[in-house]
């Protein structure tokens, strides 16, 4: 099984990049969670909100295939506990698909058609994050998940 | 009124840093919110955790006053989005309080003293995220609150 997790945007600033390195090296050991990441789309500030996010939705979905499991970072998504979370991760590991996906969308969040192509949706907070800080949260939740299900002292639950 | 952001224990690694610095520097011309820092208590990784966090409870009830305001980042606290939290945010402001504190507990969370003390708890997540961490967390979050009440262009609601 391949662990992705997908994000739209150059990840800026510098401070955010080393957070997601780290968390992404101590999870090499665990369960290791490859970090794709997708241009902004041309011209993206110029571009109306709706259209903007239908063409972050297009990029999207060609690159996958129809096996792939998607899973959405979407504030009305559903939520948990840290431990919660990382039985969530236990069962998604045992579903046996080739390739779980899970998406951090652009700023302004998904397009419809994205909505419609996701498996799950996750929220990690009822608050809006930056479509950067919330790179870090969600692969520090994913280390701390697994970290739980290897018994390791990171989480005091 | 002075908004001050409790923390405890040295901030580590750099990249935490730096993410705290960004928002504290954007914060200043909404609201100045002052990043107080607490040394760890002495020998704190050989202390039961019990005795830690009733050390550090007493570190934080030293330099409070009476007439201090204390809110505690907590896991089982209020929940809110994030334009729900502007809304808190602009009530607090309100409270002609001189001083607001909000305080960030150490790796094991607070004492009973502490909670017993606390004016609110407050939530922002259901998660646990480690507590170097939620400090960028929190401060972005502050931010991101007054750039609402000040309708800036920050957050997409």
């Amino acid at each position: 099984m391949k662990f992705e997790l997908w994000v739209i945007g150059k990840t800026t600033p510098q401070w955010i990049e080393e957070g997601i390195n780290e968390f992404t090296k101590r999870l090499k050991l665990l369960q290791p969670v490859d970090f794709v990441l997708f241009n902004d789309v041309k011209n993206a500030k110029s571009l109306p909100v709706n259209i903007l996010k239908q063409k972050e939705g297009e990029m999207i979905l060609q690159k996958m295939a129809n096996e792939d499991y998607l899973i959405l970072c979407d504030d009305k998504g559903k939520q948990f506990s840290s431990k919660q979370f990382s039985v969530w991760l236990e069962k998604l590991t045992n579903l046996s698909k080739k390739r779980i996906i899970v998406l951090i969308g652009g700023a302004y969040g998904f397009s419809d058609e994205i909505y419609s192509r996701a498996n799950e949706q996750i929220s990690f907070s009822k608050m809006t994050f930056s479509h950067q800080l919330i790179r870090i949260i969600v692969i520090e939740q994913i280390y701390r998940g697994f970290s739980i299900l290897k018994n390791l002292p990171y989480h005091h639950g």
